[in-house]
């Protein structure tokens, strides 16, 4: 389910810009609304009511404010996915491959071994959702660990993108709380998916 | 005023390596306990209780956690600083260079003007001090912007390295909740700050 405060503040401080970029960097990921960011952890707790969850899993840098904002609500610790450029020594690391959308490079992203273990569940969350590649490649870490991954929850998913439906597609069960059906740079128009 | 929950901390989950590395990355930099974060927070609310703080100004990655944490108690927003190898179109973004201990690396580092004016009062909170070198990168933006720097928030400070001194010297209200004096990577033993 989307979440109308959100969608609100995309409208009205969001800037458009050609390349399907939605600079949202007053308020998600440079600048931070830590008030709205609790909005947003108590609705990721919401819309995971009932599930256990003991480690949320997200991936440097931006990720890491709303996945530590929200981990208040479920009472679990955060573990961040760091991005290397430099060969890790085997055995000490979950690793996979990412490529990333906005800065068109392929990062390998490790999570130590000592944080992630095959009894734990496993939340993923993360500021946007495009190709899908970062969750892809924290799944995979999960998938690593032989962890349970109970879901996804993620703030801004591009609806224009293949991303989101490779993942429901997968069995992800992922939750974004504004999904972006369409945007428009030269009136400045957004348009978000009609939700059932 | 040094912070006796963390120094519990580090004395049980740091691991004290070769070459003055404390690793603390069980709860503080890879996989992060919010619990401890919240307690954290609300220590450096106390410490610097009465001062107007308008912004707080960290940089990425494991500065995001805390600060975000923290804003919580001071009620007002982050900004983390984005570490860059590119050049930056003058004009846009403040910047500063800092040389990095743990990677021997120097990167740039950058804040867009949007979100640092010179009626700020900015608080910098930092994981970690070792040669001081990103505090002042990140006081150098603050001075860029014209804003006031009302001090900086620390939760570990390598107390044998020149860092806190230099920031001290320079005027900077500088608070450590942990000043390690001393470690032994062979015992594994660690002495903080006696405080008068």
């Amino acid at each position: 389910m989307q979440m109308q405060l959100l969608q609100d503040r995309i409208r009205k401080d969001g800037q458009i810009k050609e390349g399907n970029i939605l600079k949202v960097d007053s308020f998600l990921n440079h600048q931070i609304d830590v008030s709205l960011l609790q909005e947003i952890g108590k609705e990721l707790k919401r819309q995971f009511e009932g599930k256990e969850i003991t480690k949320i899993l997200t991936i440097e840098a931006s990720g890491i404010a709303i996945a530590c904002i929200a981990a208040q609500y479920f009472g679990c610790p955060v573990i961040f996915a760091k991005k290397t450029k430099t060969l890790n020594i085997a055995g000490e690391v979950y690793t996979a491959k990412v490529e990333s959308f906005t800065h068109q490079t392929t990062n390998d992203i490790i999570v130590s071994k000592s944080f992630l273990h095959a009894e734990d569940k496993v939340l993923i969350i993360d500021d946007f959702l495009a190709n899908g590649k970062a969750i892809f490649g924290l799944s995979e870490l999960v998938r690593q660990a032989g962890a349970e991954l109970v879901g996804a929850g993620v703030v801004i998913e591009k609806g224009f993108q293949e991303g989101g439906k490779r993942l429901r597609e997968m069995g992800i069960d992922l939750h974004s709380l504004a999904i972006v059906e369409s945007m428009d740079p030269a009136t400045g128009s957004i348009t978000f998916r009609k939700e059932d």
